[in-house]
């Protein structure tokens, strides 16, 4: 446990897009600034962060001079180069810590760690070649899905297998990357529990929301999500539990599907996550500021619900509904500023509340 | 009407203070950047800008380079030297217009301009020699306040005249500045109204709040105000009318003194105030994300409250208290990232939510 960095103090946050940006407003919001680094031009996160550097992640130098320039390190996203990151780690101290990043990257791993700590996950195989994804489709089953074991995001790197005669056309689509089989569930709705555990230990979990995806991507989140009060029970004890066994400091989101056998781990994200953005509407201390404060030393903040709430994602041409959204009522706009619309590319977020 | 600004436009802001960046981090919400143009260095609002100017007020190539960077350009202060924008608004659009700065600036003519519209102030009397001072307080009567006409804040400026003796030594603290002599009203309490203007016209009123002050100092701002439904009434046609007049696009806030024969002005600010701050943890749509959209060519979004709120001014050395306070439940924090600490500095503020 370290002292709570004072005002001025600079966190850098590796990768620039809207996570990036909602985090350098909520350290703005604790008298914090931010330095971020990014690969791309023209970063959204850009617009708000006190310091920007544009460099690829194989450029020591540059991650070196960032690093001396910042107080703490943390991420947008989990996908860091593990070279950039021993660079890093060698000057200021990396939040979440390097084990959540070394296990959220790599799907096996991830899948792994869950069911050690006696978590149940969907059933899964580590896919080395067409043996191994034969033997896996016979114990699994088809459908099933086959996904790279690293750098997917939004449906990318997966292949459905629908039958068992599928699977090679899958297994080249991986490109010869390491994959992972993952049979398919049987669930009724997906939720999300966005969890913070501060530098002290202390963990703090904010009401579960239920997610809705269309082609592979978040449209809604929507809080309270359907679930019983055992299963909200279940939630939280088994976000402490993936949080407390990493030692983890910041907010992670944890993906979860909901059967009639109880509550499956999808997926955990180390970092703020799209399905807890309706926290900038419902709760007094926001995922961002959370994750800020933890990250920052300081002691979490009160993320108790106070509204139900509506999180839509505003994806691709959704931006030309910006006017009329701007109107609506109990209806607050989180746009990224991007200028370029693309099909697929989140250009923001509208939170539309209902008060009790 | 202007059409209003898309994803990625910037807003220029004159002055780089707390309401500077706090107007800044609205703008990100919107998709908009911001471009802070700040005499002094280090400004609080350079923290979450995409682009600062340093430079004085008196520098008209660096006002002109930091116009044709903009899009539109509006302000944190009212006392911009008139030169400067005699400068700006030959290439962008300035919002609010002149005329709010033109009556704003100087307490003579923001007297008479509300007096004209038929509002009541505290009695008063433009001062320009000791002379008029004398005959002024035989109509006045003491005690009564000489201030500056221009360029006074936080009580800087002003000389109280108890009895009439004090007359010379408080006109030599004006140090030859034109001033005016403002009578003492008998009020029971102070409340503020923050009230916008769209492009449209629309006018939207949030909720009054009661104002404390200390040492010539803001420190709380509670909402809801002690006020009747008549008095609530009262303060937001008042409002109106003088956005009305001035045909006003933006935030404003108006200073109104409760006395048993009904409201009277006491001040009017052309800008964003901080007896507004309480909206930002009481309202869907607090006063800064309202004033950039009407600056922007935005429609104005929904102010209405939700909450109850207390705003606490952070002090000086109240910034000692931020580790209680960021532990306390229903509590929001802004702080200003200044670094230095100075007696009677506003270093941020606190708002504490009460939930019905």
């Amino acid at each position: 446990m370290t002292d709570p960095l004072p005002q001025g103090a600079t966190i850098g946050i590796l990768g620039g897009g809207q996570l990036g940006r909602m985090l350098s407003v909520a350290a703005s919001r604790l008298g914090l600034r931010t330095h971020v680094f990014e690969p791309g031009a023209e970063p959204p996160a850009g617009h708000v962060a006190h310091a920007v550097t544009t460099a690829p992640y194989e450029d020591a130098e540059a991650l070196r001079a960032f690093a001396a320039s910042v107080d703490v390190i943390t991420y947008e996203f989990e996908n860091i180069p593990t070279e950039a990151l021993d660079v890093l780690q060698e000057l200021r101290p990396i939040r979440p810590g390097r084990e959540a990043l070394r296990v959220s990257q790599d799907r096996l791993t991830e899948k792994t760690f869950l069911t050690d700590l006696g978590l149940r996950t969907a059933p899964f195989a580590d896919i080395t070649d067409a043996a191994s994804l034969r033997q896996a489709l016979e114990v699994i089953g088809a459908p099933a899905i086959l996904k790279t074991r690293r750098f997917g995001y939004d449906g990318k790197g997966q292949a459905r297998i629908e039958r068992p005669e599928d699977a090679d056309e899958a297994l080249a689509e991986m490109q010869g990357a390491p994959a992972i089989l993952e049979g398919f569930v049987s669930f009724s709705h997906e939720v999300s529990v966005i969890a913070a555990r501060g530098p002290d230990g202390a963990v703090s979990c904010y009401d579960p929301g239920e997610n809705v995806h269309r082609e592979g991507i978040l449209r809604t989140t929507t809080v309270p999500a359907r679930l019983s009060t055992a299963q909200r029970t279940d939630a939280a004890l088994l976000a402490g539990k993936i949080l407390n066994a990493l030692d983890y400091v910041g907010v992670m989101g944890v993906e979860l599907f909901v059967t009639p056998e109880g509550l499956l781990v999808n997926e955990i994200a180390p970092r703020v996550h799209n399905s807890g953005h309706w926290t900038q509407n419902g709760c007094t201390i926001d995922q961002f500021e959370q994750h800020i404060r933890a990250v920052a030393g300081w002691s979490l903040g009160d993320g108790s619900r106070y509204a139900d709430v509506q999180m839509e994602n505003l994806i691709g041409d959704d931006l030309d509904r910006v006017p009329e959204l701007a109107c609506e009522r109990d209806t607050a706009l989180h746009l990224y500023g991007k200028a370029a619309v693309k099909p697929g590319r989140k250009m923001g977020h509208v939170n539309r509340i209902v008060r009790g």
